[in-house]
């Protein structure tokens, strides 16, 4: 394991999942961070690594920028595979009353399901042909799971909810489409966390979640291909690691 | 039950159940069928009907049109509520070998998601506050059933499947929203059906699959709610009435 790119890295899960994948990797690891924009943050996590971590440009909601940033990404490459694609960005939507009253829900599943589509498309041939396992790791939530909806019915975000759902859709379809080849796509319930989507009164720190989801990709195997999984952390009843239910 | 609005009504499925919804009600029933534009077929239908099927212009798809659908049910009312919406009209999206492979998601999440969305959105004023059970109806597909992908995945149609598996999601978040209110929201799998859509190979005649679909849509009731369920058939193996797992 030592390329990795991770998408809506400028902040939040995807700024720590890349400052905690950058202790793990080998010194010949690269890291892509993927984003709209950088920011000062993750300049400083560059400045620090050095060529161990690069930027590249990405809005993955316009399809000329997703196929740009597959060149620019092809070429930091070089002769090297893309092993894992942490399928990271995506917004929340607006909180809403009820599902009638949601105005955001073309825009939701445009970023959150379309744009990464998109993103995993494009990025396909980058890691195609590579000789370990192939990791795509779709950052979805629990929120996405119809089994469990009524459970979460305090949260009134039926958009995210519904985006997430898809997203699941197309992690499954995507595992049975590209099982053959070795790839193990898995759809992964991050925890709720202090992030500016998360809010500062969620359960655990970016740190925290990070962690949790850093040894979910680790982990990934073949068992794991098309599963929809929870994060584990020691000690909760919330995070118990187990396959979350569609 | 006695005012019943079907989209997606020109052909297929939707033609087949103003047929046999316009045999089922009672004389003052009044059935409202509403597609992009009418069809030879379905002016037969309403001439031989009378008033008692009206026909309404709608593109799903556009949000102007679906507003103005709104305006239109609303005089064809008066001062009667609608009961049952069943939501029908849809895309299957092209056939593609490979999740990676398509083209179609944001059209067909388009349609078949955000569509449906907005219909049931515009129209929820029209049905609420009625005393009767109101039924809001969407077609889905078990090809939306992530618990049913493997054996599924003989159809390549990744973006069709993961629409449905929305749509599915869609339901659910407005059977919460509203079930204080005494709606019923349901999905319901209408069998593979020879349509235009389902080709002359399918398992069963559009009357077949129609007459299954009316069944599920008249037995419906609070237990229903944020349910998916496929139709009953007798003696079939394939069509057991079951709630379809997500």
């Amino acid at each position: 394991m030592s390329t990795i790119l991770i998408t809506g890295s400028s902040r939040g899960l995807g700024l720590e999942l890349i400052q905690q994948f950058a202790a793990l990797l080998p010194e010949n690891g690269l890291i892509i961070a993927a984003a709209r924009t950088s920011t000062p943050a993750l300049e400083a996590v560059i400045a620090r690594e050095q060529s161990r971590v690069a930027f590249v440009a990405l809005d993955i909601t316009d399809e000329a920028s997703v196929v740009r940033s597959a060149e620019a990404v092809r070429a930091i490459l070089g002769d090297r595979k893309l092993e894992i694609l942490v399928n990271c960005a995506g917004v929340i939507g607006e909180t809403q009353e009820k599902a009638g009253s949601s105005a955001d829900l073309a825009l939701t599943l445009s970023v959150n399901v379309t744009g990464t589509h998109n993103v995993t498309r494009a990025y396909l041939p980058l890691m195609q042909g590579g000789s370990s396992v192939k990791k795509v790791i779709n950052i979805s939530s629990q929120y996405g799971s119809m089994a469990r909806a009524r459970e979460n019915d305090y949260a009134k975000l039926p958009a995210y909810k519904i985006s997430k759902a898809a997203l699941n859709a197309l992690t499954v379809q995507y595992a049975l489409s590209y099982e053959a080849d070795g790839f193990v796509f898995m759809a992964v319930h991050p925890g709720w966390l202090q992030t500016d989507m998360g809010g500062s009164g969620a359960d655990l720190t970016v740190s925290q979640g990070a962690k949790a989801v850093l040894e979910v990709i680790v982990a990934a195997d073949e068992q794991s291909n098309g599963t929809f999984r929870n994060i584990h952390v020691a000690g909760s009843e919330i995070y118990r690691g187990e396959e979350i239910p569609w």
